[in-house]
C-alpha cells in the first residue's frame, strides 16, 4: 500500500471501520461509570475528572485491548478492566502534558484543556486521580489477573515507559538535530509503550501466555510507533478543527518530530515502513489481511486526526 | 497524660523510639533499592525521582504498616511492599502540592524542593513516577495480596482519599471560616486516609481480615488525623531549622487549620482528645500501654517536626 496523501488538506477519513466504533461505543458507556459522579464532593474535581475523561476521543487503546483478546479467543469482560485502565492513564498523561510547565496547550479534543476550564492546580490533581483511578480499576478484577495487568501497566506507564518518554520529549526540545534514535526512544517510551501494553494486556485478559503473548506486545509497539509517526506528520499537515488541538506547534517550537528529523517525505517513508513492520507483526500472530490487527495499520496510516 | 507545651520554642524532643528508628533503617535500605539508579535514562528524570525520596523524612507510614504486621504476628518481609508503596505515594504527593500552583513551597525536609532544586515540569514527572512505581512494588507480590493491597492504597491515595483531600484544602483556603466538620473532613482525606491504608495493609500483611482488620483501619484513621491537628500546631509553634520546611505559612495564607478553627488552646485540646481516641482503638485491638501501637499517640502528639 502506498502512503497516504497527507496534504495540506486532511485526507477524506476513510469510514472508521466498525470494529473500532462498536470498540468506542462499548467503553464510552463504562467510562461514565468508573468516575465518582458529578455531585460527589469534592465535586468540582470529580466534575473536572469527567470533563477530562469524558470529552472524546478516539478510545484507541481500549479498542485495541479488546480487539487483541478477541482476535485471540478471549471475552469481552475480561478486557474490560484493562482498557479502562488504559484510557484514564492516558488520558491522565494529556491533562498533565498539556499544563503551562509542560506543553502548555490550550485545546484538546477541540475544548479548552482542563488547566483552561478550570485551573492548574485541579488539572495537576485530576490526572493524579485518573491515574490512581487506574489501578484502582485493576485491583477489582480477580487476583491472579489484576497483578499482572498492573505490573504490564506501570512498567509500560512509569519512569522507564510514558512518564519517561515525556521527560526525553521535553528534555531533546532544548537539543536541536536530536539524531533519529534517540527520537524514536522517545516515541517508544512515551506513545508505543502503552500500546505495547494495550496489546499485552488483551493478551492477558485471553489467557494467552509466553512467545504469543510477547509477539502482541511487539506489535502493539509497532502499532503506538507508527501512531506516534502520522501524529508527527499531522501536526505539520492537519487543521485544528480535524484535530482538535493546535496544529502547527511543533514546528513552531522546533520540537523534535519526525518530520524535523527526516523532512515531510522522509517521515512518510518511515510511517509506511512502520506500517509494514505492524502488518508483519500481525502476520507473525497468525493474523492476515483480513484481521482487524492487519487492518488496523491503514487505520492508524490514514487517520485524519 | 496532658497535651504537650508546644510553645514558641519547639518542645524538645523525647528520644525517637526504637522501634520507629529501626523501622525508619529497615524501610531506608529498601527506598535505595526501589527507584531506577541515577545514571539510568531518562538520568535527569531518575535523578529528580530519587532527590524526592531519599532525602530524609521521618518514614512514619512504613513503620506503621510494620509495627502493626508485627503486632498482629505478621512477617516484616510482607509489610515490605506496601510500605515502599506508602512512602512512595506520600512523597509523591509532597511533590506535587509543593508546585507553584499548589501550596507554591519552596523548603521541604530541609532541602529545596523538587520544581526548585531541577523544574517545574521534571517535578510534576517525579510525582507521576513516584505513585506508578508505588503500585508496580505492589504489582509484584504474591497475587492475592498484591490485588488488595492495592485496592487499599488506590481507594486511601485516590479523588475520594488524599487527592480529593488535596482538593478540599485548596478549596478551603479561600473560604474563610470553614466549620470544623468542613476542617476534619478534608484531614480525613488528605492525611488520615493513607494512615488508616498504612494499618489496614499491615493487617492484611498480617492475614488478618474482617472486624479486626477494620479496627486496624479505625486506628490508623485517628493516629492520621492526630498526626494533622499536631502538623497544625507545629506549624504556629514551631520553626524553619526544626520543621524542615516554612513555619508560619498556614496562618499567613489564612489557610484552614484547626488553630484558626479553635485557636491555639482549642486545637491543643482537640490534638489530646485525639490522642486519647487512638489509645482507646489501640486497647480495643488488644494493645495496651506497653504497645508500641499504644506509645505511637505520645511520639506523634510529642514530634518536634
Amino acid at each position: 500500500m502506498a502512503h497516504p496523501d497527507l496534504g495540506n488538506a486532511p485526507t477524506p477519513a476513510r469510514a472508521l471501520p466498525a470494529w473500532l466504533e462498536d470498540g468506542r461505543r462499548w467503553i464510552e458507556a463504562e467510562l461514565e461509570r468508573v468516575l465518582p459522579g458529578p455531585d460527589e464532593p469534592p465535586a468540582r474535581l470529580h466534575q473536572a475528572m469527567r470533563y477530562a475523561l469524558l470529552g472524546g476521543g478516539k478510545r484507541l487503546r481500549p479498542a485495541l485491548v479488546r480487539l487483541v483478546a478477541r482476535e485471540l479467543g478471549g471475552r469481552d469482560e475480561a478486557a474490560l478492566a484493562p482498557a479502562l485502565a488504559l484510557e484514564l492513564v492516558h488520558t491522565y498523561s494529556l491533562v498533565h502534558d498539556d499544563l503551562p510547565a509542560m506543553d502548555d496547550d490550550e485545546l484538546r479534543r477541540g475544548r479548552p484543556t482542563v488547566h483552561v476550564a478550570f485551573d492548574e492546580a485541579t488539572a495537576i490533581l485530576v490526572g493524579d486521580g485518573l491515574l490512581t483511578a487506574a489501578f484502582e480499576r485493576l485491583a477489582e478484577e480477580p487476583a491472579p489477573r489484576a497483578a499482572e495487568h498492573a505490573r504490564v501497566l506501570a512498567r509500560a506507564a512509569g519512569s522507564r515507559g510514558m512518564v519517561g518518554g515525556q521527560a526525553l520529549d521535553l528534555a531533546l526540545e532544548v537539543t536541536s538535530g536530536a539524531p533519529l534514535s534517540a527520537l524514536e526512544d522517545m516515541h517508544r517510551r512515551k506513545t508505543a509503550a502503552l500500546f505495547a501494553a494495550a496489546a499485552e494486556m488483551g493478551a492477558i485478559a485471553a489467557g494467552v501466555e509466553g512467545a504469543r503473548r510477547r509477539a502482541c506486545a511487539a506489535y502493539g509497539l509497532a502499532l503506538g510507533l507508527l501512531f506516534q509517526a502520522v501524529d508527527d506528520l499531522l501536526d505539520v499537515t492537519g487543521d485544528a478543527a480535524t484535530l482538535g488541538k493546535t496544529p502547527g506547534k511543533d514546528a513552531a517550537l522546533e520540537r523534535p518530530t519526525l518530520v524535523a528529523a527526516l523532512g515531510l517525505a522522509g517521515a512518510r517513508a518511515r510511517a509506511a515502513e512502520l506500517a509494514e513492520e505492524v502488518r508483519g507483526r500481525a502476520r507473525e500472530l497468525g493474523f492476515g489481511p483480513a484481521s482487524p490487527l492487519h487492518e488496523l495499520s491503514d487505520f492508524v496510516l490514514e487517520r485524519p486526526s
